[in-house]
C-alpha cells in the first residue's frame, strides 16, 4: 500500500503541446498519408476481400525488394544462418552431402565467427567488428581503383539509416546551421534537419537535363545562405539518385568537391546505389575516387575536404533491407571530430552483428574457384537484369502515356515522373484538400491498389507535379492496370 | 574537368566548436576511458603478450554474456537459423534425423516466416510485425495475471536503446523541461538528456536500505524543480536496477504511480532485467500490473497515468545483446502521441527483423510437450542459476574485503559496491587528476586486466565512491585475481 495522501486532483494526459515541437514538425511521406490508407484497405482485403476492386495492394511506395519476392542471394544466407547456428558447423558432411550447403558457405562462416568473436549475440566495439571493417575497407580499395581504404574510418550502422543520423546530429547546430540538400530528395533528410531544428538549404535538380545538378545553381544557394547568416557546413548528395534515378557525371561530381573546398562543407555522400546502374553511358564514381584525383592534381587546395560516404545492404542486388546493414566511411576529418561519432555509436551500443556480417557477405563475393562462385555470380545477374528489363518496361509504359513525362533510368530503383494536370484536376484536388499529386496517387490506390508516393513528399519545384514509383514489382499485370486507371483518369478529368 | 575557378583559399577542418555543443557535453562511462584503455591494452596483448602481467582482459564493464561464453539458447538460434535460410524447411528429414535440428524449431520457423511475410531481408512496418507483436501481448497478459495487453499498444524496436532514444527525443522539450533519473542511474538516460537540451532531475536511491527508491525524496525533487520554472515530465525507473541490482517493493512502485498521476509524469520503465531476479524475498513486479491494480482500487485517480515499458532481448537468459532485439509498450498515452512514436519509428523504417523474431521466441519458448521443451527449460535454468551463484560468489568476496561494502544482489547482473578510501588515494588520485574510484579502476585494470566502470560513470552521492562490476565473467581466477589486487592496493596505500 502506498503510504502516499491520495487527496489529489489527477492530471492530464500528454498532448501534442507536451512534446518536441521539432518531432511534431517532421514529416516522412514514404510512410505517410497514402501508405498508411495503402495498409487500412490491405486490412480490408484480409476481412473482405469482395470490397475493393482489386485483389492485393502493390506496395511500390518503398524500395523494399524481398517484399516484392526478390529472392536473397544463396551464398549470404547460408553464411548467416550458420553465424545464428554454429553448431551445423559440425555437420559439415551430411549438409554438403544433401547439397543443403556449400562446403564454402560453412568455410566463410567459421572465418565471421573468428572475426565476431564466437557469437553474433554479444556486442561488439561500437565502431563495429574489426575484421568486417577491413573487408569493407579492401571493397572500397578495390572499387575506387587501388585508392586506399583504412578500417579505421570505417563505421557499422543499422543500416545507411542510422550512419546519416549520427551525421546530421553531430553536424546540425540549430537555426543558424544549413546542410544543403538536392530537391527531390529523399525524405529522412528533411525530417532529420526539422528534428535537428537547422535549415534545409534546397538546391534543384535539372528535370530537364536528366535531373543534374548545377554547381553554380548550388553556389548561388549557398552564397544566399550566409548573406542570410545560416552557414551552409554539410552537402547531401544522393547518387545514383533518389528519387530521381539519375547518375551523377563525374566533372559535376568534381564542382561538388570543388565548392566543398572553398565553403567547407562536408560531403554526405549517400551511396547506397552504387550498385544499381542500369545506363550504359554513366558509371558510377564514388565521391572519394573524385576527390582523391583532384587531390593528386591540385596540391593543397583539397586537402581539407571532409567525405562521410555510406552504403548499406538494403540495396543493390542484395536487396536486405531487414537486416539493417550499413556502414559509414568517414575521410578527411580530425581525430577529435571522429571520436564524437564513435561516442554517437556507442550510445547505441553496436549495429546489429548479422546486419554487420551481411556488409561483409554483400562486398566480398565467393571468388573464382570457390564452389558458390558461379551461383552467386548468376543471382547478382539475373537480379540486376531485371531491376533494369523492369525500370525500362514502366518507362516505356509511361512514354506512351498522356500527361506524364519521365526521365530515362539511369540508376537506384525508381521513376519520378511528372505529371501534367487539366485544371479540372486541379480543382478536384482543391475540393478535396489534397495537392493534385496527392490526388491523383489516392486515386491510383483506391482504383488499382497501387501505392506509389506523390512529389510534395519529396519536393518539387512549384507548379510541377511529380509521383515516385519503384520498379520492383514482377509482373505487367499491375503495369496494364495502372495503364488503364490513367487513361481513365486522364478522360473523366480533360478540361 | 570541373568548370568551377580554382582560384580560392581552402577553407578550415571542422573543429569541435563546429559541432553541436549537446553532443560534445554528452557522456559514456561504460565505453569510456577504462573500456577504451582496455582495449589498447587487449591490442597490445594481441601483439606482445608478454608486455603486461595477464594473459587476458576481463570485460565486467558492460552487460555482454555471450562475449563471455554465455551459450545462446538452442530452440532460439535452430529457429533463427531457418528464417535466415528457409531452405532448410526443404531438409527437414534429414536435419532431423541428423539430429541437427529438433522437428519444433522447424514448425516455428514456418510459422514465424508466415508472420513476417516470408523474408527476414524485407522491410516490416515500422511498428514492427503484427504476429509478433500479439506474442509480445500475449506475454504481457501471461505476465501481469491476466491484465490484457495488446498488439497495437507494442512497438518493436532495435534494442531497449532504440526505445528509449524515440521516448526521450519526443517527451525532452529543452531546458524548460525536465526528467526525473535514478541516481546512480544507466548513463544511456544522463546521456540522453544532454544530448536533447533536457534537464536530468536526480532523485538519490538510497544505498544502506539495499538501494530503495524513496517517494518523498522524489516529490521533494519534482517540487524544488517546478519552483525553478523546470517542469518534470517524464519519471525513469530501472527495476531490476542497474548498476545497483536492487528490486523494488510494490508499495513503492505504488508511490512512484501516485506522483504520477499527481504531478502528469510519464512512467519510463527500463524492465530489461526483468528476468534476472536472483532474492528469494524479492519478486519482479511489472509497473503495467501495480498500475492496473491502483485503477481498480480506485476509480479515474490513476485514468491519466501514461506508462511506456522496455524490454530487450539483451539480458535475462537470453543474453543476445548482438540481435538488437527490443520492445516498447505504450499504456494510457492519446492515439496522437502515439501516431508521434510511430513517426519517429518509421523515420528508421523498422527495427531488425531477426531481432523482432528474437523477441518472439524469448516471450514463447516451447510448451509442454514439444520436442524441444524440456532442452529449453534446462537451458534457461542453467543459466539463471549460474548467474544467481557468480553473483553470489562475488558478493561473499567483496564481503571478505576492507574497504569495500556491498550490498546483497537481489536482481539484473551487477554489483555496485561502495569503497572507501584513504587520504593516501585521494591524494595520490588527485596527483593523477583522476576522482579516486577512477583512480583504482584504472590500476584494477593495469594490474590485473579487469576491466570495471567507477561510479561516477553513474552518478553517486558527493564523498562516496564506487564500482560497477558484472558478475557474468566465469571461473574464480579473475575473482582471485581482484582480491589480490585489492590487498595489495589497500597495503600500499594505507594512511
Ligand atoms: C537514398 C537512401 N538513403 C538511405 C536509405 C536508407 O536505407 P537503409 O537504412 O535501409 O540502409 C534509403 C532507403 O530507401 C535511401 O533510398
Ligand atoms: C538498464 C538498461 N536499459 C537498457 C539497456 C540497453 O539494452 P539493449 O539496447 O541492448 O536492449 C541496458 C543495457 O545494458 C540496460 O542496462
Amino acid at each position: 500500500m502506498t503510504k502516499l495522501d491520495l487527496n489529489f486532483e489527477p492530471a492530464e494526459q500528454l498532448d501534442l503541446k507536451d512534446l518536441n515541437e521539432h518531432v511534431l514538425k517532421a514529416e516522412y511521406a514514404i510512410r505517410g498519408a497514402i501508405p498508411t490508407r495503402a495498409e487500412q484497405i490491405q486490412d480490408q482485403i484480409n476481412l473482405d476481400p469482395e470490397s475493393v476492386p482489386f485483389d492485393k495492394i502493390t506496395t511500390a511506395n518503398i524500395g523494399n525488394p524481398q517484399q516484392l519476392q526478390q529472392k536473397p542471394l544463396t551464398f549470404s544466407r547460408q553464411v548467416v544462418s550458420i553465424l545464428q547456428y554454429p553448431e551445423l558447423l559440425k555437420h559439415k558432411e551430411i549438409l554438403v552431402q544433401s547439397r543443403a550447403y556449400n562446403s564454402d558457405s560453412l568455410d566463410r562462416a567459421s572465418i565471421l565467427l573468428d572475426k565476431i568473436g564466437g557469437s553474433v549475440g554479444a556486442y561488439s566495439s561500437s565502431q563495429g567488428v574489426q575484421g568486417i571493417r577491413q573487408t569493407v575497407a579492401n571493397y572500397i580499395t578495390k572499387r575506387d581503383d587501388g585508392e586506399p581504404a583504412s578500417p579505421n574510418d570505417i563505421f557499422m550502422t543499422d543500416g545507411a539509416t542510422r550512419a546519416v543520423t549520427y551525421l546530421l546530429s553531430l553536424l546540425c547546430r540549430g537555426p543558424q546551421n544549413g546542410v544543403l540538400i538536392p530537391i527531390p530528395q529523399y525524405p529522412l533528410y528533411t525530417a532529420s534537419l526539422t528534428l535537428y531544428d537547422t535549415v534545409a538549404i534546397p538546391y534543384y535538380l535539372d528535370e530537364k537535363s536528366g535531373w543534374s545538378t548545377d554547381a553554380n545553381e548550388i553556389e548561388s544557394e549557398i552564397k544566399k545562405s550566409i548573406e542570410n547568416n545560416v552557414k551552409p557546413s554539410v552537402i547531401v548528395v544522393i547518387n545514383p539518385g533518389n528519387p530521381t534515378g539519375s547518375i551523377l557525371k563525374p566533372e559535376v561530381m568534381e564542382d561538388i568537391v570543388v565548392l566543398a573546398a572553398k565553403y567547407g562543407l562536408v560531403i554526405l555522400a549517400d551511396e547506397v546505389y552504387q550498385e544499381n546502374v542500369f545506363s550504359e553511358e554513366r558509371k558510377f564514381y564514388s565521391f572519394k575516387k573524385i576527390l582523391r584525383d583532384l587531390q593528386k592534381r591540385h596540391t593543397k587546395l583539397f586537402d581539407n575536404v571532409q567525405l562521410a560516404s555510406i552504403h548499406s545492404t538494403s540495396k543493390g542486388v542484395f536487396g536486405e533491407c531487414g537486416q539493417r546493414g550499413g556502414y559509414l566511411e568517414l575521410i578527411g576529418f580530425k581525430k577529435s571530430v571522429r571520436e564524437e561519432i564513435l561516442k554517437l555509436a556507442s550510445l547505441s551500443i553496436c549495429a546489429v552483428i548479422t546486419g554487420q556480417a551481411m556488409v561483409d557477405l554483400m562486398v566480398n563475393p565467393p571468388s573464382e574457384g570457390q564452389p558458390s562462385y558461379e551461383m552467386d555470380k548468376n543471382e547478382r545477374l539475373h537480379i540486376h537484369n531485371t531491376l533494369k528489363q523492369r525500370g525500362e518496361l514502366l518507362y516505356q509504359t509511361f512514354q506512351q502515356l498522356e500527361g506524364i513525362e519521365c526521365q530515362k533510368p539511369q540508376g537506384a530503383m525508381y521513376l519520378f515522373p511528372r505529371l501534367y494536370f487539366s485544371q479540372k484536376v486541379i480543382n478536384a484536388a482543391k475540393d478535396a484538400d489534397l495537392q493534385p499529386d496527392e490526388f491523383y496517387c489516392h486515386a491510383l490506390l483506391e482504383s488499382t491498389g497501387i501505392c506509389v508516393v506523390p512529389g510534395t513528399g519529396f519536393g518539387q519545384e512549384e507548379g510541377t507535379w511529380h509521383l515516385r514509383t519503384t520498379f520492383l514489382a514482377p509482373g505487367t499485370e499491375w503495369i496494364q492496370k495502372w495503364k488503364s486507371f490513367h487513361q481513365e483518369f486522364y478522360k473523366k478529368y480533360a478540361d
